[in-house]
């Protein structure tokens, strides 16, 4: 059994490098973060208390499975049992009677197939993905590990006097685990909120105090089901599938430009197997659409549908279309961006604070964010540089493990300014 | 004023032939045959009494400007005053108690531009069409003339002792006219009949005593009706009409093939006239689908309507689909195919006769036909061979006018052997 | 014989609106403005003097007809002989040794039928079109006016003392007039350069004194040539040109957005004729694309010509795609939006000045004041209300005549302000 | 290590069933075969000899794991090393002066999920798939032991006095075993032949004597590569793979009808599996073509093929169209459908013989039998019923192994027929 109380932050890091597990089967994770936070007294929520189950979306199916093999691989059995069929936790630590001061960060890894050649850091250094097919690739590995970071520093050093909450958020990815997890009462005391993401293209010592405007997204799971019969014997009798899809996806991509702003729309994950003698009874696609603002994505997810469900009619054949995945956007308080900003002014490592800088992605964190300044707190979402050598979610992302540290020692000096705004940090 | 009583078989033909009249538009052809008919004591049956006005399909606008030309070259007033807006007529004549005999003519041209050089006989002859734009360019001039010289040699030289009755049917172009003729009484006390037509790409001399088995078609006017909306300023605001109907244009051609038999769809008449910086609002297309048997015609006409109508969903548009024009099929009596043929014997000029032939085409005498063969009547119809220098439905179709009177010998020797069929002819 | 010196501004704007020419077709309107600013001793420069005629685009048939149609409607025959078969003009005028300033005003109206009850200013008052289906539905017969009342008024009033050009631009719809205009000498020696448009959808009293920033088009006018067959014959023996144009159509919609700013595309003036028992050999439709800079635009132009030109060759058809109309872009210089500005205070009708505001829509005064620019010149686009009742391009606009006095007073002043941009006016 | 020399008809059938190998994966299979035949003193042609190394179509990866999976299957290793990486074999011995026979039978599975309920009879008697995914769900395993009963019989019972040569072919399923196996020199002796197969939904004790007219058909391997991009950052910079297979497929199932005959289209195994985010750089398909002649088929290959590269250059993306597969046509010999009818009156099991029937299905026999026919020998294709429980291709295909022994013994007695056609057998 695993337990990664004694690793440092860069062990730690390459552990769960080793280790990715994709969204909504992140059970080793959860369950070693947990253990290692009860251990410093966190009160530590699981399962159905840290995420609305009825609120997930992109569930995959043999979680069981996920679930053995978290065991297998030194995931505590009673974390295991405790947290059910639902990743992520949340853990909280009253030092004080300062404000609450919450901490999001993910775990989930991607479907990527790592390199393994020598120019990768990971594979020189022998801590690649033992999950064929999988990879941490957009620097989860690294997030999850600096909030342990910040929970050892806060916990051991810091005279911070309030609350502090961190948020260990499953399945980033596709959008999924962001609004189930904005969707219970964790964020209601949470006074100031800080996200953090490592990599961005941007050089190691260079922050984002403010990441800003993403594009809200939606992704629709769509199912064509029509009636199967041989192409050659019986073509007449089909309700073919594979034609619907094939209109819809010309289609979807003829949507019309919107005059209020930016529109995207993608289609990806296509398939039909149906051999080629056999009229196509199952298709299936996943359609993402996203806009610059809500009622833009609105706009392009309701065009969408129309489209996906009149291409069922066109051809007669039966259509499912369900939420994948989906994100907002936010803006982050300005206040928070110039604590964010003044935190770093004592990180001697940052050398360059960009203090706002647009997405043209999407993100999760959006739910909780909005959700903290709904109810009146302030939020901010932080980028850290680290010299990543290749893109995000490619087969040779990495982090410089320098980092990590950066961005320890950034989000703690965030929490103590946002509790003592006006010391001279 | 003119009248068509003192011209001979040619020269009624090309009086015809000057003033082609297309679908509904009869009003000259109708209003001259009525006259010379009742003028030699016919029973003429005008307007609703010939066509069931509901049944009407592909009726044309502005029948008044139509009637108003027809009474400037010459129509008598009094006859377009009592047919109405309907054109076609039929008129019977009865000789003694023998069986009733019908024959079927038709008498609309179509929108054919016809050639002026003088490689062209009408050219060279000068009684090319005075419409321009229109022509008689599938022989209905000669069908008409035929018909009248049946009624000639019937009345003036047979000893025929029964009820002759013709059929002048208006608008067989586009299958609109034949199904509102055969739901008038007009055919209830049809023991026998005959439709003819000349041409079919046979020598002068060659006739097809059963012509059978023509592929059942329905066509539909489809109109889908958008939301204009500038191009530049708002895209978004429009609805597609345009995109609506290439999308539905992609996907008719694609209907499944059948394995019972031949189908064909097609789409003709499309326009979409918006200027090229507006969304278009209209859309228009007339759409063919035919099949070998009825229930062939019936699978693509079905599947043809699921079509254009969920393309119109997909950009939420309006649609309409309309009938325009419709045909079935019809196997002719071995009985009448024999008569057709023993009736051939008795006329010198023709050399060959083809029992039966298949049309891959479509014809509406085929309502006229079944109708007649469902009150236990029989049938036939008979194609006359003419020699025609180029194709049906082009610039340079003409007739070899010595056709002309083969096609009344012939069918006036076959109205003859239904009255007495055991007589030596 | 018409002549317009003796007509007011008012008397003169309803003459042209009466007789509204679309593009390339303005021969009564060229001949009577070259007549009138002849009589006032301009130089008048006519027909490939004043249009490159290897540039133009979009030019229509039946050029003659036209001509003989304005000598009908009293065009004087000496002008309509020296424009050849070329329409607009170029005026000039010199008053001294002062600098060169051009006006180009558009003279075409568009293809709209006008609207003929009462609520409709130009049908309360009789001018309406005498040319159905033919309107001047974007008030340019008000700039012709406009351009005759500024000669009038540096002719007879001002102390304006140097040289006046006037540019009477053919074909302004479609974009098709200005490229060629640009492209002759005339502009070589133009030091300052106005455009003025009214409307606007702004009230009387507000200008625009720099509007800029229109998108750059392109407009293609595509033919597919297939081969026809008889749809239930031989639908094999068929190259469809609709299934071709029906593909291009769903694709050219499918465009992918580009991040770097806006786009957009539209197609319209569809047609495929053939009936619909024969498979298409022509179809046409014109596709229009926009990009926010010249850039987008070549994207948006490439993307499009490779997609109706594989449409194509997927149908085994021929294509054409000729280069209907253009436009490019530009931004107003600040020192000419300032003299608009300062000549706006000496008009008192002038009560709202907006210095500068974006067009969405495309303009090719664009390529004139592009070439004014490039030689060293200086150019604005000047926006007149006229609180139009109705949007451009429809049945119902009108403009408010009062705006007309403003337009010439306006421009006549800006024309002195550029000569003596430093005396009190 | 395995050898089927000891085991009985149905023991040997299930033998097979347990192990099914996909088309040129029958490694076991073959060697199994082979080693039983030289032990009965057979020539066996194996690898290079049996097959047409440069015909063959649609082989897959990794033959290597197949080969060395069938040797841990009991596949006696010498015989793996003799055919190299080329599956299938020809056994022939003389008996005698007489004719030479071939007879072929095919040995490949599909890949089918095989039922493992007890409502199956495989899975109720022990024998199903060993091999997740790969199911013998059309007969082959049959045919196989039917030929090796063949061989058995003449060898040990019969006085036949010609040389027999069995054809054991490898992938048929797709098309692809039969053109490379029908040009080697193997066909070239052989006087009578014929090709049978189980099944066909007829129940136990029908046959069919001869078997004909297949559709001639082709598969194509169609990928289409584009260039990814991120779609929201940057979707102007992908080149859409996706998009160009999705109007692929339309206009495929698009190809006009032909007026000569059947024709069919079909596309099958889709994928393009880029994440939503991703512009597709990865599309593939196969697309199945069909015609009732050669001709049709060349047709509807050529338009094919047009439009998927039509479809590339569309989406300036680049296309590979490999062929995957293909069959022809053929039609038995009178002679041998009397010879296998007469036969059949010596097989009591047998009750009703088909003399011919059509099939709407395809058949790679069809290279072996006109290569046959072309060189001046007589073929046929036999059809044994075996009451199949459920359709071919389907996880509950089964044949009644009843059927095993009568296409033994009606094979036997044909042989004997075609050396003897006039004794009484």
């Amino acid at each position: 059994m695993s337990t990664i109380s004694d690793l440092s932050l860069v062990e730690l890091r390459r552990d769960l490098h080793k280790y990715p597990e994709t969204g909504w089967r992140e059970f080793r994770t959860t369950a070693l973060v947990a253990e290692a936070l009860e251990a410093r007294e966190f009160t530590v929520a699981l399962g159905g208390d840290a995420i609305d189950p009825e609120s997930r979306l992109g569930v995959p199916e043999d979680l069981e499975g996920a679930k053995r093999r978290a065991r297998e691989e030194g995931a505590p059995p009673s974390y295991l049992e405790r947290m059910g069929e639902i990743t992520g936790l949340v853990a909280s630590k009253r030092y004080g009677d300062g404000p609450v001061v919450g901490v999001r960060v993910d775990m989930d890894a991607l479907q990527v197939n790592e390199a393994s050649d020598d120019d990768h850091f990971p594979a020189r250094e022998g801590f690649t993905s033992r999950h064929p097919g999988k990879m941490h690739a957009c620097g989860h590995d690294g997030h999850t590990a600096i909030g342990i970071g910040v929970t050892r520093e806060i916990d051991d050093v810091s005279d911070f006097n309030g609350t502090l909450k961190l948020f260990f958020q499953p399945a980033e990815e596709g959008g999924r685990g962001g609004k189930p997890m904005s969707q219970t009462s964790m964020l209601e005391d949470v006074e100031y909120f800080v996200a953090v993401h490592l990599g961005l293209d941007l050089d190691t010592g260079t922050i984002i105090a403010g990441r800003e405007h993403p594009l809200p997204n939606t992704k629709l799971d769509v199912q064509y089901s029509g009636r199967p019969s041989h192409s050659g014997h019986a073509p007449n009798e089909g309700r073919n599938a594979l034609q619907a899809m094939a209109t819809a996806i010309s289609n979807l991509y003829g949507i019309a430009r919107h005059s209020d702003g930016v529109t995207r729309i993608n289609v990806g994950e296509v398939s039909s197997p149906n051999p080629q003698n056999v009229i196509a009874d199952d298709a299936r696609m996943r359609v993402e659409v996203r806009g610059e603002t809500p009622d833009l994505e609105t706009y392009m997810t309701d065009r969408a549908k129309t489209i996906v469900n009149a291409a069922a009619e066109m051809h007669d054949v039966e259509m499912t279309a369900e939420l994948y995945g989906q994100t907002t956007t936010f803006e982050p308080d300005e206040s928070m961006v110039r604590a964010v900003s003044e935190a770093a002014d004592h990180v001697p490592a940052i050398e360059t604070v960009i203090p706002r800088q647009s997405f043209s992605g999407s993100e999760d964190a959006s739910f909780l964010i909005r959700e903290v300044q709904r109810t009146g707190g302030e939020a901010t979402y932080i980028g850290i540089g680290a010299s990543n050598p290749d893109g995000h979610h490619t087969a040779r992302f990495d982090v410089d493990e320098r980092a990590l540290r950066i961005g320890v020692d950034l989000v703690t000096r965030t929490i103590e300014h946002c509790e003592q705004p006006d010391r001279s940090i």
